[in-house]
């Protein structure tokens, strides 16, 4: 008796609050558009397990130029971040390979290394923080900040990612000035590179001007 | 004459500040997808006085075992309150009632009390806040802490409740535990209960397993 | 053995977590300096109970020309909200009582009739959302609106007011326009009233100029 | 061979950032509906330099009651600025013109002066901040703050006025309290303004009751 | 010549930017009072690398009763964190172990499993969200959401923990409630257990009463 | 009499609120720490219209390298700001002249061109956003992106920019590249750049190594 007159209380309770934790998550309904806060949400009826989880942060494949390989789990490649200020990548660097210079406009990264060495640091006008990390090192990159990571031990480098942000970006250098058509004088001019020089890097990496 | 030009220039200006003025409140449509920041508005033009105002925070029926009465008005009942950071609840507690060990993700408490008696408090790892209050007393419990309220007088006691938060949720710890449908042994291991005491929660708040 | 095990582990664990906890809240300390977040926090060990509760939440005295008292809970009168986007008010408002014209500037107030009639709404440039409000009613009023409450019932009236700010100020808009000594001119030419109302509610509220 | 295989890699790296970097911006979708962190973004693929560029900040016709005009660049009129926390608007004041007390709830308005001399203020409960402002001085209104400006040089006056939000609204203390249909009495009550005053301003800005 | 000029006008443009650039981060002063937003920053001159990199993320010893060890680099143990966003913790679950349940009040949790298997699972009042997770996999634990994390397989597990604040707090539901003062008749009424599983649990982890 | 007493209650009504009122703004205190949310409030009693208004937004020298001049009105220099959100600077290009690349981390700038003709843009990894713009146009450049401003006009060119924050930092991409003391080798791995143009421009800009 007295059972049933709890669990009636608490449909009535959970009836009201059920509706109300919609927002304890949101989950991306990728299909529907943007908003500045994240994706819409998924219906709460949708939503399994399997939204939460993420599979495939495997070792990526270095076999390029770079001798390295991104694997990002963001909102667009894991919907259950959506809304909850954080996501991840995993990165894989072959010995002499790298990650070039580049910025998260907007989102922190925080960079656990697990196997190998990397050298890593971050740019500000006035001053660079850089270091030689090992497995059991963290290092912090602040929001925003020019930053690098290259494999300066021997073999294979791994590290995981993590962003404050659950849609961080991810602007290299290399492809904001070199990939597109903005002149090469203009692109000069503003770089005080050599002409020549933004030339040759727009040849390599598929710009035209 | 001169009215004729300030109205124009008036229209001018509320031209363009009432479209501005979209942001200055948005009204949830319930039927739309919700997003990580709240509903989508409704149109302006269908907003009226009605849907900033909410009726029926009233005392609730404490007639179950837990002689209380929980009444929400969060954005899903009070759809005005939409984006703005906060909502309310009415709190019946009959003599001998309470609203058991429970968290609002998120969101901070503010009781205020209005007749009655409540021993109310909140826990954190190396302390309890707790507290006996009487009408003319508040009592702040922060946000995702968990909390508990007892009618510790005589005769029925009543508080209203505000969060900071539209959609503050309310998880109720017996629920969480007992309600659903994971194997006891995993919660008797993850909580140090007994087996027995968790099959015998289980079975009294509708949980499998 | 096996407790001693356990309670040093919660002891580690408890270590890190305790410091970490310092910011599941932090009690102003309000001889600090304040910071665009709030106020200081008061050190971990000094923060009793008594630092979630404010007494005093009575029928304020409204033996007065407005016959309404105001009891503000705000962090300046209850530390223990700082930095948690809380606070709280009570109203009381004697019969043909009323508070006037008035914003609170980025806080939104949710006020909850407990007593008597209350005429309150808000203003915006192209629309009045106004109510009657009684006993059971809630009524929302979004950030930085104009607003005003009337007691247009028999007897009086009380309601709790709270804020989506733990600072929500109060700007009174007579004494914004009147106590002050901007020049009776300026106000009246920035305001349209008549010279000689402004120079009449200036007498009123101690303005000069 | 090696330019392909780097071309590969950024191709792929950029398929996950381009993906991720549709919140390094999100241009406003007017005709979907609003959410209150601003308008669903538009589709990545539809958006253009022209999305960024915002055209007629030129001055505004002063010939009015006002002497003034108020040229708006807000996130409806300029939909490059939605969820990015900025607007702006261009102030132009003829001589003996003002722009009369009005706030914008929530919003931190930066004034720029460029030409002519501006004596402008803000007002609290207790003081008045105000100054005479010529070309080459910035004044700021904090959020949600009342406040005035006047030309009170000889000749036009120009300022760039720019918000903290993409949406700030702009509340004319006027037509909030004589363009609406609030019984007058109700407005002299709240306001302590005389009965004749409240009605001789509702004829003038078109409020009734 | 030129480079004169140059290096002139960047000390001139740097001159205030690297003032700016104070907040492109804000490494804690942990001797200084916390405040809601965080510590205060150490002065920009006493920044080095060493700042932004945390060492001894290396297993911990599990040779306890939990079987499990957790190290934690949050921003008092890691200053560079400080308003970022962001922190990391390390868990190694020896065979049979577990972290028992917990919140993290305001905080996401992302978990990077790298070795053996882990079920994990957070509760809701109407769901649980369970998976049994394999080095390769992530799972999100949305904030506040009351979580547990268990070594169902083989040998060691371990995995990285990322969280969305720098300082998340970790509460461990049996220290919540049973390592405190709290009378057992109170604990036992507002969670429904046995009195006697209350006091077996209180001798266990600490408390009296 | 009746003034008395509307004195009196306004009195106590501007006790807690002129309190409160402390944080409608907060003047920074640039002698104290900084925090993550800003500097510290100067004491209301010390506060002054003069905290408000900053003087000097006249055309800088342009006589250097870039015929370019940036006048900074942030928190540093114009400590009103604090808190706020909002911050400007005066740019000054000669014929000729140009801002070269640059980004301001987690700060919107919206640019309002009031002289000449400035040819600005931002960059993305697929695409450029670049626009040609004369007096009564607006460019924004959302957040952390990498962007440029040339005068390609006649004669003088000015605008004046405005950033979503306090304190947005200006980060220019020579300066980062090649004014420390970041081996050569290193930079010209992680730009792609050829390691003589990376020797000339650290000899140009004062870099070693």
């Amino acid at each position: 008796m007295k059972i049933i007159h709890i669990v009636f209380l608490f449909f009535f309770l959970s009836f009201t609050t059920s509706q109300a934790s919609v927002n304890d998550f949101c989950v991306a309904d990728l299909k529907a558009p943007d908003t500045p806060s994240g994706y819409q949400c998924k219906p709460l009826a949708n939503i399994t397990s399997d939204d939460f989880v993420f599979h495939g942060f495997v070792a990526g494949n270095t076999n390029n130029s770079f001798n390295a390989a991104l694997t990002s789990a963001f909102v667009t490649e894991f919907p259950g971040l959506n809304g909850l200020g954080i996501s991840a990548a995993r990165l894989d660097i072959a010995e002499n390979g790298s990650i070039p210079m580049h910025t998260h406009p907007g989102a922190t990264e925080l960079l656990i290394i697990v196997q190998g060495e990397i050298t890593a640091g971050f740019l500000t006008p006035t001053s660079v923080y850089s270091k030689t990390l090992k497995p059991g090192d963290l290092m912090v990159f602040p929001q925003g900040m020019l930053h690098f990571q290259i494999n300066t031990g021997k073999g294979k480098a791994t590290a995981f990612l993590t962003f404050s942000s659950a849609n961080p970006g991810a602007q290299l250098l290399d492809l904001l000035l070199f990939s597109n058509n903005l002149p090469s004088e203009l692109v000069a001019q503003t770089t005080f590179l050599d002409l020549a020089q933004v030339q040759k890097l727009k040849a390599r990496f598929g710009g035209r001007g």
